[in-house]
């Protein structure tokens, strides 16, 4: 059992909020997703961000605003966000004195034109 | 962009709790793991649970009590706690008061006797 917060993690800037990837834990056993930790301050916002991997974002701690193909959607702590590849999203943090934090996981979504994938893992369980 | 919320979703007993398969979901595009919310009432507690799959538990609302491994760790809303593979756990919900939510995802970790993996997808992100 390793537990993990965010206010014991590294954070740095980057996509104009704080990110701290779960590269920073050692022994951590392998993932099928990246993940990162993602501070977004009191009035903050990400710069806007669009990638090849789908991405879950779980709002951990305040509440977000979630820009994403033209709608706004109002996230508080306890909802996931699910988006899809190259889907372009702004995390806006509308509060004007609670940090807002999420942890995000990331994946490449699999290549369908292939051979039947292996890595539908847990979904018996 | 998908809005998931515990409280909109289809819970039913499972474990000794209330657990929510994302399996109700239509429309989701495929996720290398499974994913499930749990809700442990005021003064309950999981069955204990131990299965071949690694998990990620994070805790969405409200505050557990993790015991895995003869240890006891108190896990507040925002906290990620990670399972290894047949660690034996029980989420215990301490309060009198207030359910617990978490989300929780799973995945079977890679056979590491083979070939090089190729799922380490998003990690370069």
């Amino acid at each position: 059992m390793q537990i993990l917060k965010s206010s014991a993690a590294e954070l740095a800037p980057e996509f104009g909020i704080m990110a701290g990837r779960w590269s920073q834990y050692s022994g951590l056993s392998a993932m099928p997703f990246g993940a990162m930790w993602c501070m977004i301050p009191p009035g903050g916002h990400s710069n806007t961000d669009c990638h090849p991997e789908a991405e879950l974002v779980m709002v951990m701690q305040g509440t977000l605003h979630v820009q994403a193909n033209g709608r706004e959607e109002v996230a508080p702590a306890g909802t996931a966000v699910l988006l899809d590849s190259t889907e372009e999203h702004v995390l806006v943090n509308p509060s004007g004195q609670n940090p807002a934090v999420t942890l995000s996981i990331y994946w490449l979504p699999e290549d369908t034109s292939g051979p039947a994938p292996t890595a539908t893992a847990g979904t018996e369980r």
